[in-house]
């Protein structure tokens, strides 16, 4: 598809209008990267156009970060600055729109030391963390992304630049929805109205476990939490009764299941980027709901880092169901992007869960929500486990099994 | 020249050694346009290996920043947040050195309305007055300048777009001393050496006042102010003792004059980008010492906008001395940037002077510094008034007069 400016503003549009639904009088805080200023430029004059107040734009730069991390002390990056904690108080009174353009490097800060990045992580993200859970279910937000040349590059090694950028660009449209023909908002509702009828399903089924089995050796099960729905694509901030769709693309059927309350052996599927580094053909072993050993052929010592992270950074917040035959697995490619890639198949996450899958999950405080099962931590790493024969089965209270998928799709 | 990462590199290191002068452990504050992130990355690292402990970078976005005025409502703009307010607290703690690299489009804000481009600037600039003040002659401070395919344009209108880039860089490195051969640190310091010797003769001259005539209708003199020097090209920051030089390139020779002690009228020899905005073809005439009235065949209404800014912004804080032979005005261009142009020619600027040319200067507030006559206001505006004829008088206290300038070049 050729990237015309009509094309770049349908896309903008359905991020503003569709991802986002940003309402006349609000916020919005836009994250990209200085290379992407341009279609920054064209989401803020949408997101303008859709009423808002004031469009904040926080830039961010990947060779500037790694000469940062190159150079600065470890105890000066990791502090966090009045102005900053005053910034975030403006959040927690705004509640701003919280929108994110990827187009990063996916290897930006791959030479830096994994204790460096860990360690200024860790103590960044504990000062945000009061601020964060203030806002957290408040405000709509939206993800996507947009192609950069080394990320091109890194999806496909063997093309040129300008072939890289464009098969990318043709892979990233297609799984938002965007083409010179289509009417993106119209097909976006259609496509979430299936995915809510799925959760709907699983909802009704109230499974009280699910068991994984695949020939790869994942053999696995998870208690699921009777207080927390299933959710999809679609969600509502309680504050202006706004709908909006944190994910561009989505595909993802998902819930928080019990915290602490799992058995047995996950393979990974897909690589996985963390922390800017790749963790690769991985497994991780659980016992009485806890991470307690892993092997992987490439950043097994990362794995380590992440489950210690935090108390509860070695328990699951997030199980997610994905059929084999999504867009984004239909594309055949390894994105090295996490919004992308956990939406090619099944997966689970480590750390937080979603409290807003709670009854009045948004009023509750993390600690409330932990004492109704839903995992709370500073982390929260999605890992892929969509094998080709993938069979979930659902287990009933009285125990007996409803399949749910097979050979990695509805069953 | 071609521009290789050497060039790059070299540029620089001059701006970050002898430029700011960057002394290890302190702070850096560096501005930047989104367009230039790899230079402000180069400028960043070398930064760094001088010793900074931390460089926050502030990204401007010029499209970005049209959108803001043509959406935002004129009182959302002109408010200054909480965050912003504590940042600037931050730095008068700190007392960064700051660093600011202008690559913007002259014309950026040129649709925007003068009453909300005015209205916003004194709204801000009004908040941030006591913390600048509170940091001003306390931190080193450097402006520089690259090319960007907009501005480059602007000055080159009839060459393709690299055809301007290359003449853009081959003229900014002209100017700044840059290219393949020398060694542009020890070229810096011949040449401020020189500088700083005119600034000596005419410190002991003790003017009391500068009478300028030109053929053009320029007939006007100015108080000099007896208890400021006059300075030129490089600065001592007195918290740490370390020379800096505010401007790349550099080739002004100035004073602040006594406020509000002027009469006659200046006939402007080069346009004047204000606002983003062009003033072309003007005159100002000053009785008593404020500017009383002003002719301009285009902009007219923005010379009142600008000297209604506040009580003192129609009195004059600058008086500069260049010569015709000034490798900026040897390139013969029009930049359409003060940085360049007002180190083309004579000049005068309205509004603030420089409190640190008095005794002490640095220690004492805007207020005291206009007691002793050096002007206060939120504005400081370069005009250029260095025609070819231009002739200066120095008029000593028994009133015999001294030949300072003829012919637009040093008597």
């Amino acid at each position: 598809m050729q990237i015309t400016k009509e094309i770049l503003e349908k896309y903008a549009r359905v991020i503003v209008k569709t991802g986002a639904n940003v309402q006349p009088g609000q916020c919005v805080n836009l994250a990209a990267n200085v290379n992407q200023y341009a279609f920054a430029t064209l989401v803020a004059e949408e997101c303008y156009r859709a009423g808002a107040k004031k469009v904040n734009v926080e830039w961010s730069c990947d060779p500037l970060s790694k000469v940062h991390y190159l150079y600065q002390d470890t105890e000066v990056m990791s502090e966090t600055l009045p102005w900053e904690i005053a910034k975030m108080e403006q959040n927690v009174k705004d509640l701003p729109v919280r929108m994110l353009i990827m187009s990063g490097d996916p290897d930006a800060l791959a030479d830096i030391a994994v204790e460096k990045l860990t360690a200024v992580g860790r103590a960044r993200r504990q000062v945000a963390k009061p601020y964060r859970d203030a806002t957290d279910g408040k405000e709509q937000w939206v993800i996507v992304a947009l192609p950069s040349p080394v990320w091109a590059k890194k999806v496909f090694p063997d093309c040129s630049e300008d072939e890289a950028m464009q098969k990318l660009w043709d892979a990233i449209l297609m799984t938002v929805r965007v083409d010179e023909e289509n009417d993106p908002v119209a097909d976006w509702k259609e496509h979430t109205d299936l995915m809510g009828a799925k959760a709907n399903w699983l909802n009704q089924q109230k499974f009280k476990a699910l068991h994984y089995t695949s020939a790869n050796g994942t053999d696995f099960t998870v208690t699921l939490n009777p207080e927390a729905k299933w959710g999809a694509a679609r969600e509502v901030n309680p504050v202006n009764g706004a709908y909006y769709i944190p994910n561009m693309p989505t595909e993802e059927v998902f819930t928080s299941p019990l915290a602490g309350s799992c058995e047995g052996t996950l393979v990974a599927t897909k690589p996985l980027s963390y922390q800017s580094q790749l963790i690769e053909d991985f497994s991780i072993t659980f016992a009485e709901g806890r991470a307690v050993s892993w092997q992987a052929r490439k950043g097994e010592e990362l794995i380590g880092q992440m489950v210690a992270m935090d108390e509860n950074a070695a328990k699951l917040g997030e199980v997610a169901l994905v059929p084999k035959e999504s867009p984004v697995n239909r594309t055949g490619i390894l994105f090295y992007n996490t919004l992308f890639d956990e939406n090619a198949c099944c997966h689970l996450a480590l750390g937080a869960g979603f409290k807003e899958l709670l009854p009045n999950g948004n009023d509750l405080s993390p600690e409330e929500a932990l004492a109704h099962g839903v995992n709370d931590s500073i982390i929260h790493v999605d890992f892929m486990v969509g094998s080709e024969d993938l069979s979930i089965d659902g287990v009933k209270a009285d125990g007996t099994l409803v399949p749910v998928f097979r050979n990695g799709t509805w069953a």
